[in-house]
């Protein structure tokens, strides 16, 4: 009576129907976990994980062990952050809570009076930010809007995305004034996304199981954190908001972290490619086929990348970023022309910039993502009738 | 190289060590899945449950249609709430998630000039429900306290927990005032803790698998709601603080909550005992001695409840609470004096009553239970003795 999870096989998208590039849904993954077999299966019977508590001694009381551990051993081995034993590892329902996590552990203080703390993004910033900031209208902190201009005095946060959601860009902090504290958001530093230049060594930073894998329905994020009394106030977040973080998700994150880690460690010219191998040629062809249909029907433009050295890669490497930041020559509203070719995508005015920008996915399965490109490159003929 | 997550022999209890039953941990039912064996075992592969969709159709289309199947299942089994079509399931990482989606839910104004409504429950309330409420300074909603001294005019929110949290008493709301909103929380409403008396058929009712099948870990609450806008704002909630729920835990809850239907379905004289009936021997048996060793040692009291018919087991029963609320019958502060006896509980001042009255959690496993009940047999003497 063992129950495995329901199988579906990919069923085939109609030619007329609409394509939703709006959200990442990493789902062009998929193929090489099938093809990892049992390698990452997990097993979890009727009596496991039942207990609130994972590891009662750790600050982090809800994180698993094994999880700690392969969260860890892949830093390590990738090389894109610091994760000596003084850092502190904090686990969430993905990022999202984690952000969240954050700006309560920045901003609690005892002292109501306080004005809330603002929160700042540099432009094109990540849509979500505001948003997450904004709606239960917390008197703790509050969204203050692009970093570039932010001229207030006093305490604020800036989130720094890098690679950035949604261009794709690496990036620092830009308003860099006393009283500041920082948010790294590293969900695309990984080796299919862009180089790994360097170990990343920031007070507070972001990770997601969602795009480090492609695993977004485990809802699984992590922090790495340096000071202790963050990592305090970030774990109290996590139990007022839901008491910890599914059990069952952590013990397959763990497992599937552990096994890539391993991959890699193992890798060499006569093995099968590593995920992160994997993934790169995907996003590199991907990317190149996106440039070529831009390139031919001369009606968008795309951010240009400069090449680097990926320390993991061993080799200079172009940047293929997870979303296609794209944007019309002649100013027209990108989102809105897509949407007559019944592409779905998220505008530019949601990434606080104008519409002439859009945000795409490049994370979609195959057949999305090559329907998505024949119905760009017939945006061309219309376009010469039509504008 | 299928991995099972890790069996861990439950370790002998040191006699000197402190008991913690602050926290209401449901271990006790471990030994009741571990003799299930394989029949709630789930078996999830690297390519399952990829995306951040399960059920684009739903309006809360990131709960898994076999978890809303196995919920309305398994609530007509019970008869323990009415779960028609027309009522909507919300999925949330544990009713505490989706007790702030629902205080979102019901205050969410477009007019930000609104004054906060006011979230109230008579005392004894729930200790997590003034903090969940305030942590986040928001200027939606906010504590008002005890519903018995709630005077304010206007809109307000008023939970009902029933049975309640922390003294295991069935509540009815107490206000009842003109622009009242009720929130149901019904995590307490199964057969093992009380007698399923009728279907609850209110507006928001909130479950979770923490409290009605022991599995905590898992991080699962669901809400059945009436009012179509209210479960749209709820799901709107759970986008921007998680981006929906785990679904390795939605799987695992629907597999058990299925299975435990099933055993109800198909129980008779002579089949092996299902679930619930289980977990009411167990609690039935520890009341037993908890009223015994309380009677004998003359220092506490306890609630008394009245006995009722049972429509799921089909007979009048005792209500056997999943906390004990223990008061010092001359006024001391009960949790401090259990503390010298190294039992660790939750005082009175938490659900906004005095400290003679403290909260004992019923749920532990055997061992951490009975040797609670030796070292609270104890203090009998020591109280003659010292006090």
């Amino acid at each position: 009576s063992v129950v495995s999870s329901a199988k579906k096989t990919p069923t085939a998208i109609p030619s007329d129907c609409v394509i939703n590039l709006a959200r990442g849904d990493p789902t062009m993954y998929q193929p090489y976990w099938r093809r990892m077999g049992d390698k990452c299966t997990v097993v979890i019977s009727g009596h496991d994980l039942m207990s609130y508590f994972s590891d009662p001694g750790n600050l982090c009381w809800f994180l698993m062990p094994e999880l700690d551990d392969a969260i860890r051993r892949l830093h390590r081995v990738v090389g894109n952050a610091v994760v000596d034993d003084d850092r502190y590892v904090v686990v969430g329902t993905g990022s999202t809570q984690l952000f969240q996590a954050v700006l309560y552990a920045l901003s609690s203080q005892d002292n109501p009076d306080t004005e809330p703390l603002s929160v700042v993004a540099a432009a094109p910033f990540y849509s979500s930010y505001p948003e997450e900031t904004e709606f239960l209208r917390s008197g703790l902190y509050k969204w203050a809007g692009d970093a570039y201009a932010f001229d207030k005095d006093g305490a604020y946060v800036e989130c720094v995305t890098s690679p950035n959601n949604p261009d794709g860009t690496i990036r620092e902090a830009v308003v860099n004034r006393e009283g500041g504290k920082l948010i790294h958001d590293l969900a695309y530093y990984w080796p299919q996304y862009t180089a790994i230049t360097g170990k990343a060594d920031n007070d507070i930073m972001l990770f997601t199981f969602s795009k480090a894998t492609g695993h977004a329905g485990s809802r699984i994020g992590w922090a790495i954190v340096k000071d202790k009394e963050v990592a305090i106030k970030m774990v109290k977040y996590m139990e007022l908001s839901s008491i910890g973080v599914s059990k069952e998700s952590q013990l397959r994150a763990a497992k599937i972290l552990e096994v890539i880690a391993e991959d890699c460690v193992n890798s060499g010219p006569e093995k099968e490619e590593n995920f992160f191998e994997y993934g790169h040629r995907l996003m590199s062809e991907r990317w190149e086929k996106l440039r070529e249909v831009v390139k031919r029907n001369g009606v968008f433009s795309l951010p240009k990348y400069p090449r680097d050295f990926c320390n993991f890669k061993g080799k200079d490497t172009d940047p293929s970023p997870a979303f296609a930041w794209l944007k019309t020559k002649d100013g027209l509203n990108c989102d809105n022309l897509l949407r007559e070719f019944k592409i779905v995508t998220r505008g530019g005015t949601n990434f606080g910039v104008d519409s002439d920008y859009t945000r795409i996915s490049m994370l979609s399965v195959d057949e999305e993502f090559n329907l998505f490109l024949e119905r760009l490159a017939a945006i061309k003929g219309t376009m010469n009738g039509n504008y």
